[in-house]
């Protein structure tokens, strides 16, 4: 194809039916300083509706009405009643899936319980769990600690090898869906038919994807596909601020033989007992998925991640995570033209897919000398996306507020960067504690 | 003594050295409603600086500078600093503690650390965890599930007997310092040296004494009663709004320990790596305390949590913990003895110690009918206490704005109602979600 003029790109806005939800993104200062944010991959930026949702929890239902809050402003359901958003999102039912605590946290909940059903029905041979050497750090720390406590092991391998790397000896796959640093997505349904026929657990980890792309975790169509476990992140493309808490979803049939044995998950607090407010010495585990609640819930944390949920399920109207998808496709598609055409020769190349079925919404690049340099450079002509040691340099591209103009500004201003060798400037060589 | 009038109470409030400090409180609508808030044991108020805190870091951090915040505005040391803040309050040192999850997660990860201790030294009769049956639930939960994953068990003594209970075979002894129920405060220097005289661990639980009573986790000047470990919570006495993020401290010397062995605790999450960023397969944790951060920090609850523990710092000037506990005991003195002289013959007992030395900063009352009706008709005098199943009516005085006379006021009208018999109206017979 010829390639696009930023005057096509404006076009492509034009007719863009998801473009008016950017307008409940607080983008202003970015857009005075004349910047581009392609790092919504790693922190959503402020729904317009979150500062007054947050001062309302602040004012009238933490300072006016106290502590008769937890009652009359709902507090108490805020974690089942976001969470049935978030389910809307991941293809998952009502009342399956629940806010709580970190990604980190959830995940070693979700371990922790899928090695006890393991455990508790298969051979001591099955007793290892899969994953991918480039999945995402805090899984890894996390599954290994969970595993070694319970006489598991951690297996990992390149994403090729995974299909192939499970067998009888597996206990459960564990993976991020969408790998954060190279964007590479993985075939849900068609990893959990492996896993599944191979006698395995699922655990997705949709960090990268809850918000961005489609997901199913309950087979969508295909009840056999159905995943098993799944955790994910709120600051992400659900826009619920810097660490918001995180998400669990479990399948039914587990959470139903939970219900029928008893059992529990082994962060076992409070708010996730049937009847908290008896304040009995002994453990009830809540229904369902009720359980994998731990503690207190964040109010204000959670308020704020409502109102970036909202953003989201603001796009049901004109398509949804379809359109949302669609968008995100073509705006990687237009990143990555652009990219071959104006970087050609200049020591980069492309991480992610160019496979629509195996790209998540964000495009991974990695260059010879490393990149960091080349993201700082970028940094300080407005295209804000990451480095992710040691050699990628990535993009976000939030279909909600994200324009194709501003793909065409980015590639304009990256290959401005790398024509110029300005980021061979030694103010481009200091590292900063996050990057 | 003889009865104090309200106008005598009004009198202490003149001279009370800590009563400027109740305008760090947006206490304006309760004021409004004539009300008494006497429930800051379970939710401290909003102070006053919080909301424009909290609308910085929404507007000008997240909003404005977008990721860049992380580095810019500090958001990444967040749970060191407000950790070391915290640290002034429990007598802790500077890099010994840090703000992190809720308090059932933060317990799970110190008890499971303290298992690890004891495994590795401990002769395998040593598997015991003594606590106190009417520990706070969540405690006695956590350690339940904790202890069974690991061949330890949970023995649950009354109070009296805890002393009696500890010996050869007790890996740790796990106590709330001052029981949320009965408000019965332990001797935390002497259960200490009574459980390392008998080769155990201890791990604290601060929720209701951070801010409210003076600790002394590092022994104060007796490097001897140092505790091991301590968790508390941030939304009561702290004041850092619903279910703000609880701390963790670890004493130092079993972080040292940590450090040369390379241990990690078992929430071993990102962001308690070395280097976090780094993104390394292998999970090196982090030095001394930082290993215990588990996820990616609340940025927007820990801005509000730094603003409530700033509402206990502030009084540092007049006189710090000290003056905020000899406060805290004239108010309960003044409360037992008007309930004394007012409620007496009423069916009414005190289950609060009159006895200084073992008084947390709350005062519970038991009744013969359970009480829950006389809780629910006492808020529709506006006197906001709580009811703890089954049987406890629970008011918490907080010093930095809790008045003499609105403990008179308080018991005034505990005295009609209970006079007045409207408690046994049907509309106080209805039970709310949350009590």
């Amino acid at each position: 194809m010829s390639l696009p003029t930023r005057d096509a790109c404006a076009a492509l806005d034009a007719v863009d039916p998801l473009a008016p939800l950017r307008a409940a993104f607080d983008l202003d200062a970015a857009d005075a300083r004349g910047e581009i944010y392609l790092d919504g991959n790693s922190l959503g930026p402020l729904p317009r509706a979150t500062p007054a949702r947050v001062r309302q929890v602040l004012h009238d239902e933490w300072g006016r009405d106290l502590i008769g809050s937890w009652n009359t402003a709902g507090w108490i359901t805020l974690p089942q009643r976001i969470g049935d958003k978030i389910a809307r999102l991941v293809g998952a039912g009502a009342g399956e899936l629940v806010v709580a605590d970190s990604t980190s946290v959830n995940l070693y909940k979700a371990l922790a319980t899928a090695m006890t059903l393991v455990a508790a029905g298969a051979p001591p041979a099955r007793r290892t769990i899969v994953s991918e050497r480039t999945n995402f750090p805090t899984d890894l720390y996390i599954a290994t600690a969970a595993a070694g406590e319970r006489g598991f092991s951690v297996r990992l391998e390149d994403a090729g090898g995974l299909a192939s790397a499970i067998g009888e000896d597996t206990a459960i796959v564990m993976l991020t869906h969408v790998n954060y640093r190279t964007g590479h997505m993985h075939d849900m349904a068609a990893v959990t038919r492996v896993a599944h026929a191979a006698g395995a657990l699922v655990v997705w980890d949709l960090a990268h994807s809850a918000g961005a792309v489609p997901v199913a975790l309950a087979g969508g169509g295909d009840p056999a596909s159905a995943a098993d476990f799944a955790v994910g992140c709120g600051y992400k493309y659900l826009n619920g601020g810097p660490g918001a808490p995180a998400f669990i979803w479990v399948h039914p049939r587990h959470t139903a033989r939970m219900d029928a044995e008893g059992w529990r998950q082994p962060l076992a607090g409070w708010l996730g007992h049937a009847s908290p407010f008896a304040f009995a010495t002994d453990y009830q585990p809540g229904p369902g998925i009720t359980r994998f609640i731990c503690g207190t819930p964040p109010i204000v944390s959670l308020a704020a991640l409502e109102c970036g949920v909202d953003t989201v399920l603001a796009a049901e109207p004109f398509g949804g995570l379809d359109a949302i998808r669609r968008k995100s496709l073509a705006l990687t598609d237009l990143f990555l033209a652009l990219v071959d055409a104006r970087g050609a020769g200049r020591g980069l190349a492309v991480v992610t897919p160019r496979d629509h079925a195996t790209r998540g919404s964000q495009v991974s690049l990695a260059h010879e000398t490393g990149g960091h340099a080349i993201v700082r450079a970028l940094v300080a002509r407005g295209v804000i996306g990451d480095f992710r040691a040691p050699d990628i340099l990535r993009f976000g591209f939030a279909p909600l507020y994200t324009r194709f103009v501003d793909v065409w500004d980015a590639v304009d201003r990256l290959a401005h960067v790398l024509d110029s060798g300005e980021w061979r400037e030694a103010r481009f060589a200091v590292r900063d504690a996050v990057t």
